[in-house]
């Protein structure tokens, strides 16, 4: 079987997570599958803000056209926001790029009718719900469900933070009529397993799910020649602007148009 | 690698498409999958009309239930109606079952931003159209494209198709400015590759979508125990009813329901 | 005035129901209709699951079908989830069809702004809501309340019934701002004039909307040739098919297709 | 049989189509039947503009409420701008108040995927669009044919308007797919026969349509006690305001209201 | 600064809050701006019921015209149901005209990503909901929230409304998610700055919106010529025909129409 | 009256269109107002591509960001993808900031039923339909009518320019029923007035729109305290965060944040 080369990328300035995630992705992968897991040079240490989101742009999206000219097969953007997905796939030519919420979205609409994502704080929904109308599921949402925990709590008392998204997660299921859950954030990490158990219903990762889906979309892509249309709203810049503006030089990313 | 065995079904009475579709499967599966293809012991010759559909109702979901019971891993629901798939989700508690035009969205929606669809009449549509809405991509829709054909026509001269479909295709992108484009019938199966090639936009095949869709969603199941929620809508109808109203033996179908 | 034989089919397989919605019928028919009611020779007891619908689909329909030949001017298909409407009616060329969802909500949304479907289980409602939206009134759905009873229970303990419909619909009025509300299950039949008088909304019988609006929809054809468009997606299957294809043999039906 | 008085009101301030209609409506009506045509004693010859239809309104409405008093059944606002019918059915507490949109529209949505609505003029379509839209109709509607016509022009040359309602029609079918058509104003009245036979297609007649439907609403309400909610959006205003504020004197509709 | 002359008509049959209203205006205009304040000569005393909007039609719309035609530059419709703004637009050929809930709702929409309407009575909601729709906003409305008070007893006792409001806005913010609120009714003008200082949101007041919004729309017109198109539906009516059929006599406003 | 300060930003790496603009601007600006006109120090020298966008992330929103702390009342963003409106919302306390797609929509929505967007390329449609959906418009979209031109063509040879403008609007209004033209790029600035005068229907400006609206939410905010809610999406991060993460230096964006 082909090798896949797939790198994740935790968007924020700060290697916390990249250890843990790369064992995690490990624990999942295919045979053939080489996983590496980064972070950015510099950054916020989380993106629930839209103003961290955009302070990253520049950086994620060389970093993602720098695995494209690895040779890397595949890239995920690991934050539920999917900040740049659009950018991301514009740039990339060959290399598969996927994120949490629109994989995740398309498996909850298949396993269930409805489903909930479970988030941390009330202010992320808005741009969450957003991108659920956009990705055409609108109608399949259940309802946010909040958990008032900030990115960097998930982790401080896995026990407090597995308790809570089981509370809430039956409340989902019970009032809301969720048929599946989505975890709305890559940071919940580790915990959808035992929710899955407890509560019986799928349980989304935010990481796992982009992840797989990149595999998938990157064989589809080897066998099949699928990729992102460069007709119309994905058509790459073209190489002779950014070269005559010396947009690379002046955002620092030497050598990676060609 | 685990092996994944999967079932591809022709929902209509005769046997003609299962060589061809079993060879053209055979070329894209994973190395670890083994594929079958079967058609129906009795049934229309193809499901152009929605009273065909109906009728395969029993014999397409016990074929499904009883692939379900011998072990298979995923099934596929070889028409582009992607009839009975509701069903066949609800009855099934382990196996993956997928069809054609979910399997064909979920990838037009990623591959570009509006898509347009080949069908053989104009019959077809207004059906379809029901499902891309019902499945959330109604936004994304560019066209409905008709090649004024049935589906028994596209194999019987296929220079003919072929050039039909570029002729359509390269309207569909110029006039309706569709960035992706999916064959609305599984029976035009052969074609994808050349009209890719010719029209520079992805083209969405209704039998390797679903197919490829299916090894996809059976690794998910394996690997992290996703599958169709039993909270809700797919809850699978109780065993001592169909025990205690005898509907195995009033639809014929002994011992599946074990 | 001119006759109108109307059948109205219950599509399990038991007879339990038929005499009384004989009688419930005949008391609200229009003098100059002539109304039986039938039930499935064999078949599930209820269709509160998507397989035991699936499993009538031939015989439903083929009863339609034969009714039509028979001189039936219209049938009425008995069962909230409308199974089998849109193939009924490809098949039908002269006799009207009607179904309790699209019959109650076309006049729900007459009646007031919003209404709720008073359901039996919270399975039920995925599947209806769909309808609700296909059917053009997903704006105007105030809510779906659940009795959590089964089909079978309605009629069980009738006052139990009655006194949990006032509660739920209660609900549904002061809290969910129905104006309407909508009896989703033909088993409950017999309710609806004192749900209405206690609640002092209306409240839409699925048995007599249905069976109503077909009269209305038999005098509009007799009257003024309104009835099913035959182009497009209702367009009926040739005669040459069904009988190159012994369809009529395989599926026991014969002499139906003349 | 019971007896159904139905009061059909040309919304202008001449009585050109009054016998006509008349008519028209008695040629079709139910045996018990009793149908009355007026017009307004005053107003514009044709509710084109938006204005003219607010000029009508409270001799509309009071011609409606003074109908309901004299002990009509039912009442047809006869223009396909549904003028008023919101507030026809707030005033009204036990006649049926019908108008010609609502009704063609719920028939269409029966007889067919789709429809197309023929209008004399492109400044009619964004308000009939909208109620379209409201009605739950805009996926349903498959384009706006205009003939360019005012509402006063239809019965010159009928030949001229028969002739051009077959060819936009026909365009109709073909180019936007429609599979039902609707005659987008009352005074296209006398044409839906021989469009019907000439194009294969159902023909929704604007009189016709609210009139049979207004039939059909009296049944539901003599035989089931279904009619218009009161509460909420349709809430009656109460007597006890009107006399206080002396509005029957201040509109000079004394009487009416008791 | 040219001069820009409002007048802001309660469509009304009293002049209770004219003064008010225009103390309150006359704090908020720009100093170039003119205001004016009008009632109905005749008419309900509030607008809560639609057969009340209805009555005015006439000469809410005169009232308009004769501004236009006096030299005013724009002209705001007092009531939060919007009544007749399109039937105002298309008559006015060179006057802008305003209304509350378009006005609130633009605003609200830039504001916050979701916003709360606080309302007078339930009886209110479907037709305001309807307009939150049509102007686009349908998918922003966290809520509605009642305060079962009159539009007559707003100013009764300010303090127990103030409080009120201040209760059902915490809990559209905390409850249903609402960054932004609006006042639904014109007559709940006094309150905004209040509220907004407790509750910490943006509070829409409706007197001042489209008041705000009017003299916007005035600077546009008189700097840019931007005005409602005359192509389509706000094609206004010509004065050939108003004459002919001496409309302006049997509504006995002469002179207006030249 | 108060002076208001507005800075309108063309975000790109080049002033080539300041001067013009600035003048623009001048002859439209209110007595009161103060405009500057500034473009990035880096930069592509257009946005027609999604990367582009991306790059001037960080300095488009320093840019805004220092000018508020600089004490300006309001901020455009000179490009009709609206890039980053939502995060200079979020970061902004004060200041209004406003973007050409979301202002001409309002006004658009005011002026007629229906509008077409007049775009350089097809490129540029999806992103831009995307956001008239977002913003709620996506029922009043006639179509996008594309000029096959890029943004540094526009101003290359205006007669050229403004023909076309005049061929495609003209047909924007006759064939798609388009009752307002919006130009869907600030480097179409000075073609909108002779449009108007040949097509006869409003023809919003992009760069006026959102600099006029500037102006009048400018004076909301001052008058009635009316800005963007810092309850939910638009929260701004935390100080602490920022410095505590050294964003300001990462990003040297020095002294910004107090």
């Amino acid at each position: 079987m082909k090798k896949k080369k797939i790198l994740f990328i935790n968007p924020v300035g700060h290697e916390t997570w990249d250890a843990d995630v790369k064992n995690y992705l490990t624990a999942y992968k295919e045979d053939a599958t080489e996983v590496d897991v980064v972070s950015l040079k510099k950054g916020p240490h989380h993106l629930e803000y839209h103003y961290y989101e955009a302070l990253i742009a520049g950086e994620l999206l060389h970093t993602i056209k720098e695995a494209e000219k690895k040779g890397y097969d595949g890239a995920v953007i690991g934050c539920f926001y999917d900040p740049f997905l659009r950018e991301a796939r514009e740039i990339c030519t060959r290399m598969v790029v996927t994120a949490p919420a629109e994989s995740s979205l398309q498996l909850a609409a298949l396993y269930g009718d409805t489903f909930s994502i479970m988030v941390g704080r009330k202010k992320w929904i808005p741009a969450m719900h957003r991108n659920v109308r956009l990705y055409g599921y609108g109608e399949k949402l259940a309802s946010f469900r909040s958990l008032d925990m900030g990115v960097l709590d998930f982790h401080q008392n896995e026990s407090y933070t597995e308790n809570l998204l089981i509370t809430e997660g039956r409340k989902a299921i019970t009032e809301d009529r969720a048929e599946v859950l989505i975890l709305g954030c890559t940071v919940q990490f580790g915990f959808y397993r035992e929710l899955q158990k407890v509560l019986g219903v799928p349980v989304i990762d935010a990481v796992l799910a982009p992840f797989k889906h990149a595999e998938y979309l990157v064989a589809l892509r080897e066998g099949l020649g699928w990729i992102t249309s460069k007709v119309g709203g994905f058509e790459t810049p073209p190489l002779r602007e950014i070269k005559e503006w010396k947009l690379e030089d002046q955002y620092r990313v030497p050598d990676l148009w060609e």
